[in-house]
């Protein structure tokens, strides 16, 4: 396995916003690489970074959402996640604060448990996701006027069923819990 | 949990196509909640399905690729990916393509391992997931000229340790991955 440093060798020839607005900003690049050859069009979309927490409460129980996702047109159950705020300090605050907003709980043990991509190819952002180990109730949700979900508390046994059933349709969701799964021999 | 079905409380009061190219479609709509809240822009982006395969030679090494991945900046391991072609009679042979096409193995036995999406809030198109064991060098690869890349042959020892490194950073691969370290205890 390789493990020394490596450079790009795409060269951007040429760079221009397609689109730029709060939910979509799109640009679009020529890209020559070291083969010589040129892409034409090459599409990058620039987001904020991202946050979501897999949050077990004292019990053992699993805090999810449930709502109705419109791109691809399913309601299920996810993490708790949403977009770092220009005000949140850092993206611990901003998973605590989403965690909050969408469900009442915080408090507890909080550790950063993975970073990853919804897809690195297109997109600028990272998805920080958090663990949260003894999360308790301690105010209502304050959900946004355009959030509408529901908050869930789901065994592990639950959990490990949405998972062999192939119901939890966000990567960005099931890959942390796919490793809570393999860390904790749960399967 | 809940299992009753469930139907969209969204209605779509506008659509419009702000962006149309083969790498990016996007349109604007504009949504009413069932609150009677109202988003007036709400993006969508369409793509053709994706897939990916988890693949494993019959001596338990597993087939990566690396390469620069542009939205993020980074060279990464990932696994053997891309577009389900209109040509592509299903998923699994799209998969099945892919994987002759950038690494030239072929052959073994394919399941379809987990379908997930990138961003089921936004994006249209599902990923595929595939598992294929006992694959073998059948050919040379056939790279297109826009894709620059290496075939890399892990053992499972060196993917365990990408994954808890946090180095998967494409999350259509890490969940797969955390999911076949899981189902085998190999963690």
């Amino acid at each position: 396995m390789e493990k020394k440093k490596e450079t790009s060798s795409w060269q951007v020839l040429e760079s221009q916003y397609v689109h730029r607005a709060p939910w979509l900003t799109a640009r679009r690049e020529t890209i020559r690489l070291a083969n010589g050859h040129v892409i034409p069009e090459y599409y990058v979309l620039e987001y904020p970074d991202w946050v979501n927490t897999l949050a077990i409460t004292p019990d053992g129980k699993f805090v999810f959402v449930r709502q109705y996702r419109h791109g691809l047109g399913v309601t299920s159950y996810e993490l708790c996640a949403g977009v770092r705020d220009p005000e949140d300090p850092d993206p611990l605050a901003a998973a605590q604060r989403e965690l909050m907003e969408e469900t009442g709980y915080g408090g507890g043990q909080w550790e950063c448990y993975m970073t990853i991509s919804a897809n690195p190819g297109t997109q600028t952002n990272l998805t920080y996701c958090f663990l949260a180990i003894g999360v308790e109730k301690i105010s209502e949700a304050h959900l946004e006027a355009s959030e509408e979900l529901s908050v869930h508390l789901l065994t592990v046994d639950e959990v490990k069923s949405l998972l062999l059933n192939d119901e939890i349709k966000q990567a960005l969701h099931a890959a942390p819990l796919w490793k809570y799964m393999a860390l904790h021999h749960l399967l």
